[in-house]
């Protein structure tokens, strides 16, 4: 490994300085969030979008007042998983970043759950960063989503159905699993210059190209259309991300501020406060009541029925929702209880 | 033309029966709109999709109580375009339907406005059917678009970039420009069955299989692969659709609720009401206000500049926007006027 890495703003050349400027820039800016005094935990794949997070959040550290340190989970499903971890000791030791890895057996938790290689080894990879977070004292487990994989993401979305804001992609911050995505407006382009003009030397993930999986065929074959058509697909794709979480914003007020009241051993949402809102405002609301009672997705023509039946008032009606949940109406209030 | 066409409920196979009465389940249900003693101007081009429009809507006329008219526009641009007419014009005939038609030289008005040729014959469609709508003394404009159509509007609007609720695609209702589509949820293959049991002949438009056009490379290159992925893609779509519309209704109740309190002729939004607003409200707000304030779409960041302005409380601080309107913050209130 390359031991003249850049560890500081001033190492690299104007454009890579201003790159890391920009990340910086969208997570105090964009996500108001300060990282000062905090542990940023990467998860270091080795390939090249989580390489370059490293070095860029190693060169912000002094400057934005943060300490890095990564972890690798050898996943031990390809011939190069060995490799791939070798090259993220090396990576961590030229940068003198602490490094915590684990090996797992990937494909045997694959057969005994019944789940598919990529979905066992997506559980055991963050159930490994979840543990190391913890152990290392980290406020943040750091990955390199960029804004390609978020085209990506919106498109998957799209193919496979869901609401808004949902639609807009991943988000940038996940409190409750304690995961920062700061390359999320970055182009994976922007990240390989970064990586070049750096001297950064990565591990190319050949299940990337597997035509198996549905992210692959998306990126393969349907993003380069939607790019042709539009050169500024990804720039339309952030823009329309950013929308997504202003709507976020507005509607978790809107929603926590009736949460609040609720019990939440039994739930209602009482007759007053569904007739001064909107259908709109009215299905988030159950799907936030539901989503509080633990496992099970309502589905969209369920929370419809839901709406229909509590529209035309019928006193003791039952809607049944997964997860055994069910909600009844009573006298123009719903109380969701478990079957 | 087939004389034997049907043109009544009773005439229709079981299949073809439930096909329309889902159509007008959705005109009553989901867009809740009663066309009983209306007039229904069918715009008439002889594809399948319209011809098909027309013998559904001839059935359903006693049940739901309309009376249907047709208008076809000879756009002149391709050889075709004189066989067309004289097919919407046997169709009719058939169908004892009334029928406007109209030739215009699209070629020379494209040219002379500097258009493309599709949008120059879209202008000029669109002007001839609003004023056949008007000689007639009809309530609406009805046209063929149906749930093929929608996703690729949807798909059209990801690529070029838009916000939400418009990414949800094109509105089922017009109230403006007096246009319904009630085919927007049934998809082409349904009214190609449709068709076909009917025994209708119909027009096949070369134009639609040509590549120049970003409708037709969405439509032959785009959309398949994602019905690829997801077989139930269409259903996934009129979904997004359902909410969108949802949404719509909730912003468009916000909206008219404040603008009602703005003098058109010098908008402005009030610093207590700005206060009370998310920033997801406000954005639409703005946009809205510009909007009424004739030609010239405010981009994205446009309407983020001027909220960053506003929460700044730069005093004084002028925010321009396309149109030559500008608006002008002043002791926490927005002032919107011209250039």
């Amino acid at each position: 490994m390359n031991t003249n890495l850049p560890t500081s703003l001033q190492a690299l050349n104007p454009k890579a300085a201003h790159t890391c400027l920009g990340i910086e820039n969208f997570i105090t800016s964009k996500l108001q969030k300060s990282l000062s005094g905090t542990v940023l935990l990467v998860a270091l794949s080795g390939g090249v979008d989580s390489s370059a997070l490293l070095i860029i959040l190693t060169c912000l550290a002094k400057k934005s007042g943060f300490t890095v340190k990564a972890a690798h989970f050898n996943h031990q499903i390809r011939h190069e998983s060995d490799a791939e971890e070798a090259h993220a000791q090396s990576l961590c030791n030229a940068l003198h970043i602490e490094l915590l890895t684990e090996k797992a057996d990937v494909c045997t938790y694959a057969s005994e759950n019944k789940l598919g290689l990529e979905e066992a080894a997506r559980i055991l990879r963050y159930e490994f960063l979840e543990s190391s977070r913890v152990s290392i004292g980290a406020d943040w487990i750091v990955t390199g989503h960029h804004a390609n994989d978020l085209a990506e993401d919106v498109v998957m979305r799209l193919i496979r159905g869901t609401g808004w804001p949902a639609l807009g992609g991943m988000e940038a911050i996940c409190n409750n699993r304690r995961i920062l995505r700061p390359l999320l407006m970055t182009p994976k382009s922007t990240l390989i210059s970064f990586a070049r003009s750096s001297s950064l030397i990565w591990c190319e993930d050949a299940s990337n190209t597997d035509k198996n999986f549905l992210r692959n065929r998306v990126r393969t074959e349907v993003i380069p259309l939607l790019c042709k058509e539009n050169p500024a697909f990804l720039e339309a794709i952030t823009s329309l991300w950013e929308l997504a979480q202003i709507d976020s914003d507005h509607w978790a007020a809107i929603i926590d501020q009736h949460l609040d009241k609720t019990d939440f051993e039994q739930p209602v949402l009482l007759k007053e406060d569904l007739n001064s809102m909107s259908l709109a405002t009215r299905l988030r609301m159950y799907k936030a009541v539901l989503g509080s009672m633990g496992k099970g997705q309502p589905l969209q023509h369920n929370l419809l029925a839901l709406d229909a039946a509590w529209k035309a008032n019928v006193g003791g009606k039952v809607v049944q929702f997964p997860g055994n949940k069910i909600a009844t109406i009573r006298k123009g209030s719903i109380y969701f209880s478990y079957r």
